[in-house]
């Protein structure tokens, strides 16, 4: 998913193939179903290699045969489509008081969504308890687990956590990885929110106030939009003026902290005030979209998105914020991703690796 | 310079080819002259097919054969150096009322470096005049130039600039190019700043404040330092309070606005007086250094760079500057490129199309 940038390597004929099943793959990813001559014609390879590369992909069950194709006089030809079955992998999450657990398969079908209360005392086992348990239920599936990513609040110890859950999956070739939660986020968006393949940032309310940054299909580090801070000393950071809580706080005048460990409920109380034109709600929501915006503009200014993704809370939160951001830069829109978008993200980022051709043995 | 992410290729044997001489030019840049055994054993390329690759590259005017290698009993083996001779590119930078040109080659050595005042009148004809002469002059020398990039400050009016440039010089194969100047210094920085390969940002005050980014090594777009705002309405911009133009007026009480078509000598002045201790000098120093941490520290926390350079005026100023940042975060450093690193950094960018071993023919 990030991109190290190593010596180059020596090519030789193995990459020329890598390269060619990553052309063939994306191809049918891009363009649906086609037969062995569409392939051939389209990507400018010789239509024996064609043959070739897609019997090792019919091998590797990452494609199947299915029906000929229509509009075609004379034999029909058979059709290649992606196929999803062998291969998996799993996000993980914690939001909202919660563990969540998603697998997606190779084409991208949701094959589980568990959600676990997370006690604050023993976190760690609770992850590793769910990592286990999705991964056993993938494998009964009969599909391979390619990766599982764990996406955390920055604010979560993470100390020998990878090294944790890696050693308890038991499985040599499986890639166990860490990283934020808007990040990942921000990947989920980027692959299934309609924005594929934009440059784009993704605001999460999910820990704080923080973005998940795609420039030129690079995940940046950083995007710590809530520690902002430009004036004299005592000057308040970006989150106090724009982050969930301090909305939640001014908005809400019996507001609960102790609420804090989920949000959730309480960020829809807002919304169901500002529904009915409570004035300190609106007030509240106009205070938080205008430092917002601000926000959005110097991170606008500094690395240029082509649009911005209001997130989780802010999502819900959007028919308010959007209005008073006052920006004026990229389109900004509501995410339709939902609450588990980080743990969506984490798994698909570990599908990149059969994308580029590079194709583990599958189970069975 | 800038990366496009196309649809994947298809690999064939050319490409297999180009990758490899990449591969070749690349452990010569990073490991010096070298014998053909040597680049077989640290690439792993075969000694038939490294003796086939440099042969093209001799060919081509990138390599050259040079004394035998020492520390070795028996026949001495010829040893294969880089040789920039053949291909040379072109950087323009408009900056500090002048117009400069700065020709390397592909070995990296300046070719030439012309001023010119730029009149206010005519700056595009002034700009395609001496791209003109600093390509034939290039030409005469007997190389083949790749490429021309010119550096602009992000107020000056570049409509249809590039294609009239590209006219003027009637060469097919010469790729020209307009791009921000903090972008372009940036990458000089990088490539000849001492942080080869960091990520890093390179801050101008060229033209209001600037930043520019180098991330995963990749150039943002962005960047725009200077507008930074957060607060209430009527809050300045950040650009107000670290700008260079705002120094001076602070810093020098005689400071003549119409010198700001190079505010160079004042920036001098600056520097004179801070040095001798005076107090208005000194406090508006601070108050610069303060808000200009203040920006970096917002730059830190999105981006996450592993260096911060300051670059032009506030390289200068740096003594006084970087104790004043009050940043905790990345090192802070003064640049050591001087005046001339947007244009420096516009010829260097055009390199990299060889380093990749797509080879246009020489000239001669």
């Amino acid at each position: 998913m990030t991109t190290t940038r190593a010596e180059p390597q020596p090519a030789d004929f193995a990459d020329v193939r890598t390269t060619n099943l990553a052309v063939v793959l994306r191809h049918l990813r891009a363009h649906g179903p086609s037969s062995r001559a569409a392939i051939a014609a389209s990507t400018g390879l010789t239509k024996a290699t064609v043959s070739s590369l897609t019997a090792d992909l019919i091998d590797h069950r990452l494609l199947r045969e299915s029906g000929p194709s229509g509009n075609r006089i004379g034999r029909p030809a058979t059709v290649l489509a992606l196929d999803g079955s062998a291969y998996a992998s799993i996000g993980l999450q914690i939001f909202a008081g919660q563990v969540t657990a998603l697998a997606v398969d190779y084409s991208g079908d949701q094959l589980l969504l568990w959600h676990r209360a997370l006690s604050a005392k023993r976190p760690t086992s609770e992850i590793i308890s769910l990592a286990q348990r999705a991964a056993s239920r993938v494998r009964q599936q009969g599909r391979h687990v390619l990766g599982l990513t764990v996406a955390l609040p920055n604010t979560f110890p993470r100390t020998g956590l990878r090294e944790q859950v890696s050693g308890s999956l038991r499985q040599k070739d499986l890639v166990v990885s860490v990283a934020e939660h808007a990040a990942l986020a921000a990947v989920a968006e980027q692959r299934h929110g309609g924005h594929a393949g934009a440059d784009l940032a993704y605001v999460s309310g999910a820990a704080g106030l923080e973005a998940g940054l795609i420039i030129d299909g690079h995940l940046l580090r950083g995007g710590r939009l809530g520690r902002f801070k430009l004036g004299p000393a005592g000057t308040p950071t970006l989150e106090d003026q724009a982050g969930i809580e301090p909305l939640l706080r001014r908005a809400l005048p019996d507001f609960d902290p102790e609420a804090l460990a989920d949000a959730g409920p309480a960020v829809e109380q807002v919304a169901i005030r500002a529904r009915v034109g409570d004035t300190v709600t609106l007030a509240a929501l106009k205070h938080t979209g205008g430092y917002l915006g601000q926000g959005l503009a110097v991170l606008t200014d500094l690395v240029g998105p082509e649009v911005i993704v209001l997130g989780d809370h802010f999502a819900t939160l959007a028919p308010w914020l959007i209005p008073a951001l006052n920006l004026s830069g990229p389109p900004v829109t509501a995410s339709t991703l939902g609450l588990h978008a980080a743990a969506l993200g984490g798994a698909l980022s570990h599908l990149d690796q059969v994308d580029t051709g590079r194709i583990p043995r599958p189970v069975g």
